[in-house]
């Protein structure tokens, strides 16, 4: 099965916003075992949007749209593919309802508040076309079946984009195509993408059903192996000496196979399972890990308190690192990494303790100590860790990459003391 | 003057890697006042490519194509353009010898290694083009004019085609463009999307030049007005008025209207202004508050401690929360989110501070305190203001929001104290 994504926006033409979208969508389809040739991106314009829609129905059998179902005179992706398939749009009574009610929701202290008009036209669907839920916003998405195709629309944000693909459009390109796509994925942290594929060269190089592709993201890196077959057993037994085979090679590296775990919640998981409890002491975090390991629903059994600690003066009050340590090493060195993630554990009276002390940049540099020098200390029953780390890229990829290492590092900490 | 965009390569197809050169190429067009009006992704297949070259030579004046340039066989972007313009491949002598001082240099140290055969291909150049310089890699760009319309080709790794387009692209563009385009940002946050949109309605409906084009973002909208003119003066004159009749409409609700800046830096600035220090206190963000403050140098002259209060011990110990008023109203409250701001200020000797206390969900709503529920409280110069607010979406989204509510909150806080 052949599919075309097509972006709608003025704003991706203008380069305001970079197109996430096609990149998660792109990878859904390849995951969903549908063939992308192309994938194109066209303004708030109804004439070029049309053309835009029947050349890719002429050549796709699944038309994906994403961007231009929202409130304003600009959304013109549902007017633009009811005119090439030649239908009306309808008002649809339940979403109109449940328009009024988000709207009742959102301003309930606020009687005062109308429902602007323009809102009502989310309500308009195309003629037979089947309502898609969107749990996270007014625009709903829709299918729209068409001879043997189907036209897609999605809402262009991706925070409500992305879970109605997950909820209701992976089931229904599932049912679609003929043949089981299965994929499973091994998370991995702690080692380079050049490094990691270097490693598992021959399996790469030898793949062909399942196939196995690397992913890059901030200080991990995913391999995703997919496997086609008749049916989901015989995929998943396709996939699984090849998952065994990339776990015995990378070892403590892999954090998950579980596509939809996280490596905050791996640790959290893991601080569960011990009877653990967490602090976290930040410096040029400043509270990025804190507000990373709460992303976890249910996080509260292992965290109760942080400390975002920026100033000297901070870290010697609730922490109690000792101003001679600053005096001495400096905020950023192994030794007040040290002193704060045993002082965050004792305040918290918490058995595990995290701690970031780096320099982020732009300033802040030394001939000695250059931007990008961090040092992350881990707190287990009483044992210090501390890593020191020299990274690259801007002030938020060093805060971003900190806080990954910080939870890798205890990750592995827990699992080498407690098994 | 028209402009299309090509991507080449199937990585991108398969969702490998996000699509920043198409943004950052979309942006620099913009700005050169090129109109773009599609932007096409193709996979290493010479038919569809092809296909793309044509289809975008006979809509617009300019196509740049990113991508496909390099040693191996899957790069065929020069064959392809070479085919579509009628034109032969040549070996141009000086490109050759580049690659050959660029392998001498590499791999100085190791006199055995050799140049592998495929590299060469990258010394051919198109019959009749300018070649481009890469300073970052082997694979040259070119220009090749075509009656009176240009096709560029450029490297597809950002590293090697951003300097490129900055150093030899964009001096070539800016002379094909007869007309100076230039744009100014109003930044909104307060009022929803399409609220802003009704409100500026008449503004949107008679719009010529400059043009005015909304962007939603979580929890804020962006208007881009855009005016071209054959002086930058005179496009400045006409942007200014449209700019000022939005900033008269919109009132404290415009943070900046400096493209550039966030809502972080701008309350850092006010802060810094004012000679105000900040402590924050975060339930349920869990520091993300803190984090996305710590996001803007220089911020540790307003900024030296926060506090992650998650539990409710943690709200009593450091923030002198009273047990009476969680016990009376619970932690997300009014009463405790007062408490919990007055404490941050107190225990940090700060004359501002941000307390945030709400359900992010999934679990943990009632009947009575809905997930979405989120108390916000500013505290300045002894003056304490707390808001309630129902938000919608997942607990990432609803923890989102909170943050950027909280800024503005405090925000307004300065300005109306302050002013």
């Amino acid at each position: 099965m052949i599919a075309e994504l097509i972006s709608v926006g003025t704003e991706l033409l203008l380069g305001n916003i970079v197109n996430t979208n096609a990149c998660y969508l792109s990878r859904k389809c390849a995951e969903l075992g549908y063939s992308l040739y192309h994938e194109v991106t066209v303004g708030d314009n109804e004439g070029r949007l049309c053309d835009a829609i029947s050349t890719a129905l002429a050549r796709a059998d699944v038309v994906i749209l994403t961007g231009g179902l929202g409130p304003t005179k600009d959304d013109i992706t549902k007017e633009a593919v009811a005119k090439v398939l030649n239908r009306e749009l309808v008002m649809d009574e339940l979403s109109r309802k449940k328009i009024e009610d988000y709207f009742k929701f959102r301003y309930m202290n606020n009687p005062k508040h109308t429902v602007s008009e323009n809102n009502w036209k989310q309500a308009l669907k195309i003629d037979g076309s089947i309502i898609v839920n969107n749990n996270n916003g007014t625009a709903p998405g829709y299918i729209v079946e068409h001879n043997s195709k189907a036209v897609i629309l999605l809402p262009g944000p991706p925070s409500e984009m992305i879970p109605m693909f997950e909820e209701s459009i992976i089931p229904y390109l599932t049912k679609k195509q003929k043949k089981v796509f299965l994929s499973s994925m091994v998370k991995i942290c702690g080692i380079g993408e050049s490094r990691a594929e270097t490693d598992i060269m021959d399996l790469i190089d030898s793949q062909s059903n399942p196939t196995i592709a690397p992913y890059a993201k901030a200080g991990e890196v995913h391999f995703r192996v997919t496997a086609s077959a008749d049916s989901e057993e015989e995929a998943r037994k396709l996939i699984a000496p090849l998952v065994n085979e990339l776990i015995r090679r990378f070892g403590i590296n892999v954090y998950t196979t579980d596509e939809q775990e996280t490596l905050e919640e791996v640790l959290v998981k893991l601080l569960k399972e011990n009877n653990l409890t967490l602090s976290t002491a930040e410096s040029c975090t400043g509270g990025m890990l804190a507000g990373r390991l709460v992303n976890v629903a249910g996080v509260s059994d292992v965290f109760g308190e942080g400390f975002v600690t920026y100033s000297n003066e901070a870290k010697m009050k609730y922490l109690q690192v000792r101003e001679e340590t600053l005096r001495q090493y400096g905020a950023v060195s192994s030794q007040t990494a040290s002193e704060m993630v045993v002082g965050a554990a004792k305040a918290a009276n918490a058995n595990a303790a995290l701690a970031i002390t780096g320099i982020a940049g732009p300033d802040g540099g030394t001939s000695e100590k250059l931007v990008g020098l961090v040092y992350i200390a881990a707190y287990l029953n009483g044992s210090v860790a501390v890593n020191e780390y020299h990274l690259k890229g801007s002030r938020q990829n060093i805060r971003e990459l900190s806080v990954i290492y910080a939870m890798d590092l205890l990750r592995r900490m827990i699992i080498s003391q407690m098994q």
